[in-house]
């Protein structure tokens, strides 16, 4: 083989998806024939990265929001010598490969982020956008711009069809993310045909609503109009950009290329046959000529690391304390100290005693830890001051200055979660996010991505239960705790009051492998008496508040709102009752079986849970003798002091559950 | 008084929003304030309705989708006459008074829809319009126009930043749903103040790009401006029409009029004294003249219907068989025969035994029962093949087909399901809409929606578990059957073979007072043996389907794909053990104590749950003594064949799991 043309580079990857779906039988290959050109052009001739090092702090991100089209990435990540051989792409879609079916960060040196839910891959390269502009003003110097990447993001028709599109691209717009760049895969099919039946939108001109730079009509397999678009995209460096690129789905294959049977399907063993003739692909399946490799490998990428590495020497020689700043936020590392602090400030507090709203309890955390922790980047979908998430230091992220970490994301919850997804998945940052917790809904499958991808989210979600009050069943949570707590590895946390709100938060932030969702009350309650290995046991996720005299006759278990309940009724129920506060049911299921068993001893079957939420939740630990004080039910509007009886949430009613027991 | 003004009569709106705040200590006086003169304009100019009877066929729609500013509506509708009365807005925001926080359609005459959660109530304004234009197509014959009514919208700021915005624009553009008219409060003004920081959308633009009429800065507080207005958005016939109001949120208040302080609080006793000064309201709270009521209602609305009436009586007739069919959709009745046509169809699929994937039982269901049924209207996300939600009568809706049922919604899975509500909720229609399972997360406050409205809404979720395969975590639900489960008034139907596939549909369908979740495999799934007592018993949602031989030993409980697996390992355990079929736990719960305990006799503990995705739900039926066989992590990604085993799913597991008892 002579030197490769562009077009025998872009058919590598062509063919190591169609053989590696054929092999799978399964998988997705026209996305990858389509887009195989523009990702070559990027990847051979643009793409700021290092194979040989995929956590280089200053490389550029690409993210395939079409996640549907894995295979190009892995071709792309193995021909461009990543830590992905031709024995791990022969396995794709197989049970624990490194190449399952869509892209997973915590699978695959060199993917940046889980996608596959359609949209959510463009959010969270806003998020990795803003965290390189963000990263940018707080440790760049004059003459050292040891921040300055692009985030690249391929997607499909279905990422803009997808309603987190126009949430995350809006702010992209009015953040103005010069170094973000979107390439549309405009090839008028999706799943169910041409799109022309529902998708007729004019999305360049709904780009440059946005206030986007829209590159228009650029052919995507012509290399040299890609890489003049790139050019352009390139130059812009206060709006982000869009190229289009018109493009064939299934590009080659002589019967399916444009069609809707490409996407989602192996070819079938003719096509193959078929597609490498016509595009002249004289080599077996996963054979890769020598010639072809050294076109993919022929820029010297461990240089461009090297560069960097040189400028950052520098820097770090300059700015000793940035520098080393900026290397522990990258790490994931909290600052030395916090831990201690953050339980100086839960002891504190218990010492104080006060009785106030959770979400109050909260923000005095956030004021509390937040000038310790300068990753912490705040935000709300429009609820500031009913989420209680800004604090004194709170500055825009809009603004240019160097502390920048409040996002005010506007009614956009779902965009705030994916987005919030990237900002933790880029590094340098722990975000938190909010809303009310009836609206966790909105933003749900990002919730479950952030459980997925196991990076350090943490959700505020206040007004947590028809304790709110007069906004009503559309305001009122009822299943969301239950359903969040259910989905795998996201830690929810319901304090009961200022000292479990500030062991909720340090939890968080402490969790650096997932991430949490912080529960808090509208209205006020009131504080419970602790010692210190109660304090501690917070930490534990459920624990024993109030101890009966002697074995327990009666557990009542409650959380948040409901603990205060449990301790009045247990003040009326006498020496026998035991309270147990089970502020994070995940957190407590993890304890050895000694904790447990201590906390809730197996022979104690006279069990009252009480919580205003769903009650079937809590037969896992009251089982079929016990009894759930909940809500199966939707709320009402009305004044709290209305809804709480209304409902059942009343020391009788305790009482009564008990004596039926 | 003499004859009052329209600004008079707009304060009318103002000042009874502003004495209900008050009074209520609680609620969103701004929104009223702000957008009285626009909704005096099209109430008393332009709205065809009768609030002597709400229900009129051929009424005008309007819909606020800016909930919050439910005071608007109820003003309005106690102004024109509806049944709400002066006492009702007195008891705003109180235990179950008719004038609850937010609108709600099953409280409220004349409320069309319950709006609070933003953006929801434009995607359902746009399947109230698809509604009139599919109703129009089927039965409005030549000098017969007896559907031929608008849909009027009102929407903020926060539902044109929330991305369902984008879905729902962009497929009424696709559709060109000229009878649909969104107004646009461009007040500037959201929760977190000025919305220049998080919305600098050029909206005017975005919306042209979507196909839509756009009339652009209209004063929204000159009558003469909104009525020409409203007259250019009736000229448009082939395209919705928005019209961008620009409003002062809080208009007349003279220390918070476009502030966000009038937003969601009262205005305070002192303000409301000045704001009564600054615009000449010289009435007392709750004190409306008659003057201003004649004024609201001068117009003769009940001669409207009248006319309709009559031309209904022409119409009726002329073509008798449709009239009544239209009666009949618009009461929502099933047609005569179809509850015993579609039990023989269950009885004939138990006959002929098929072993198919639940998701192709499924579209056998469609296929019988569509043509039955000219009111199911089907639609996916952009997964028809996957789904399989077509049949050979599915016409696309964006023809002018008189049998038109079949929507194109593209990868939309929110906006699909708001929309569907808005074709249940406009009458004539028995929607189905149908996403993979995992991907009701994106829609999920839209299912939670329909369950709070109490509307027969039919969700069709396929890929229901691990069992899909190859498209791992992202694609594979864990915690969804649960979290569904736990939506108040939702039913969950899991069916295990082609039966009850077929029990599922018929119950949806005959469940006037509520949605379904219809959920289904991807995967073959073997027929069960049943007697008819059984076949009949699935309508339970619980039912013995293997008997034990004398008092059971051991009860398996299982669903779905689980249900194969079960009987199983019942024929290796033997005699002793009894087999339950829980394909709807909703149902089964609602069963009467007799009937559960014959399934689930309280003596027999030792019970293992088996179900492929969260464990703990089946604690309520199993509880502490008994074992759960489910899945606590997320999936991923290989062949079934390897996946079942690797998860446990197994009848060495399940026997594993009984001698463990």
């Amino acid at each position: 083989m002579t030197t490769p043309s562009r077009r025998d580079l872009a058919n590598a990857i062509r063919f190591l998806a169609i053989d590696a779906v054929q092999a799978a039988n399964s998988g997705h290959p026209g996305m990858p024939m389509g887009m195989a050109d523009i990702a070559e052009v990027l990847w051979n001739d643009v793409l700021r990265h290092n194979p040989a090092n995929p956590r280089w702090a200053d490389r550029d991100r690409f993210i395939l929001s079409n996640g549907h089209g894995s295979m190009l990435q892995y071709a792309l990540l193995h021909l461009s010598g990543y830590d992905l051989s031709i024995n791990d792409l022969k396995k794709f879609r197989q049970l624990d490969s490194k190449t399952p079916g869509h892209p997973e960060n915590f699978m695959t040196c060199g993917i940046e982020t889980t996608t596959g839910p359609l949209g959510q891959g463009f959010a969270n390269a806003v998020g990795f956008a803003l965290a390189e502009k963000l990263l940018a003003q707080r440790f760049n110097r004059e003459g050292h711009a040891i921040v300055d990447h692009r985030t690249w993001v391929f997607m499909g028709d279905g990422c803009l069809m997808e309603g987190i599109s126009h949430e995350a691209a809006s702010l992209a717009g009015t953040w103005g993310l010069g170094k973000l760049v979107a390439f549309w895969d405009d090839n008028h099919i999706s799943i169910d045909g041409n799109t022309d039946g529902w998708f007729t939108d004019d999305t360049p001109k709904r780009f440059e609503a946005y206030g986007w730079n829209v590159v228009r009509g650029v052919d995507g397999h012509d290399p040299v109009e890609i890489r003049t678009a790139i050019e352009t995209a390139r130059k812009s460096s206060d709006k982000p950009t869009l190229i289009c690129c018109r493009t064939t789905i299934g590009f080659g294959s002589p019967n399916k290329a444009g069609k809707e049977s490409s996407h989602g399907s192996p070819l079938g063993k003719d096509e193959v046959v078929a597609t490498r003739e016509a595009l002249g692909w004289e080599h077996g399946a996963f054979e890769i000529p020598q010639a072809l490799y050294d076109g993919w490998r022929a820029r010297d990428l461990g240089a461009v690391e090297a560069d960097w590495d040189a400028r950052f020497a520098a820097y770090a020689a300059a700015f000793p304390s940035e520098a080393a700043e900026f290397q522990r936020r990258l790490a994931g590392e909290l600052p030395e100290g916090f831990v201690d602090a953050a339980l100086a400030f839960a002891i504190k507090t218990q010492q104080d005693g006060p009785t106030i709203a959770s979400r109050k309890a909260s923000q005095n955390c956030i004021e509390a830890f937040a000038p310790l922790l300068p990753e912490l980047v705040g935000g709300s979908a429009d609820l500031a001051h009913s989420n209680l998430t800004l604090w004194k230091g709170s500055k825009s992220v809009a603004t240019d200055d160097a502390n920048a970490n409040y996002v005010y994301y506007g009614v956009r919850e779902f965009g705030m979660t994916a987005i919030a997804n990237g900002l933790t998945l880029h590094g340098g940052f722990i975000p938190y996010d909010a809303t009310f917790l009836v609206f966790s809904d909105y933003a749900r499958n990002a919730v479950r991505m952030a459980a997925l991808m196991g990076v350090r989210a943490l959700h505020v979600y206040t007004h947590d239960s028809i304790g709110l009050g007069e906004d009503g069943p559309t305001h009122q949570p009822i299943e969301h705790l239950a359903s969040l707590r259910y989905i795998p590895d996201n830690d929810v946390w319901r304090p009961c009051d200022a000292v479990e709100s500030a062991m909720a938060w340090k939890a968080a932030i402490q969790r650096a492998d997932g991430p949490s969702c912080l529960i808090f009350s509208r209205q006020n309650l009131p504080h419970q008496a602790r010692d210190e290995g109660q304090l501690l046991d917070i930490a534990r996720g459920g624990y024993v508040l109030k101890e009966s005299v002697g074995t327990p006759e009666v557990i009542l278990i409650a959380t948040g709102s409901e603990v205060g309940l449990a301790m009045q009724a247990a003040a009326k129920l006498g020496d026998g009752v035991r309270v147990v506060s089970m502020p994070c049911t995940d957190v407590f299921d993890r304890q050895d079986a000694v904790y447990r068993e201590s906390v809730l001893p197996k022979s104690v079957r006279k069990r009252v849970a009480i919580e205003a939420g769903v009650s079937d939740f809590w037969r896992k630990y009251v089982g079929l003798d016990g009894a759930v004080i909940g809500i199966d039910t939707f709320g009402a509007s009305a004044p709290i002091e209305a809804l709480m009886p209304h409902f059942g949430f009343t020391v009788e009613h305790v009482l009564q559950a008990v004596s039926e027991l």
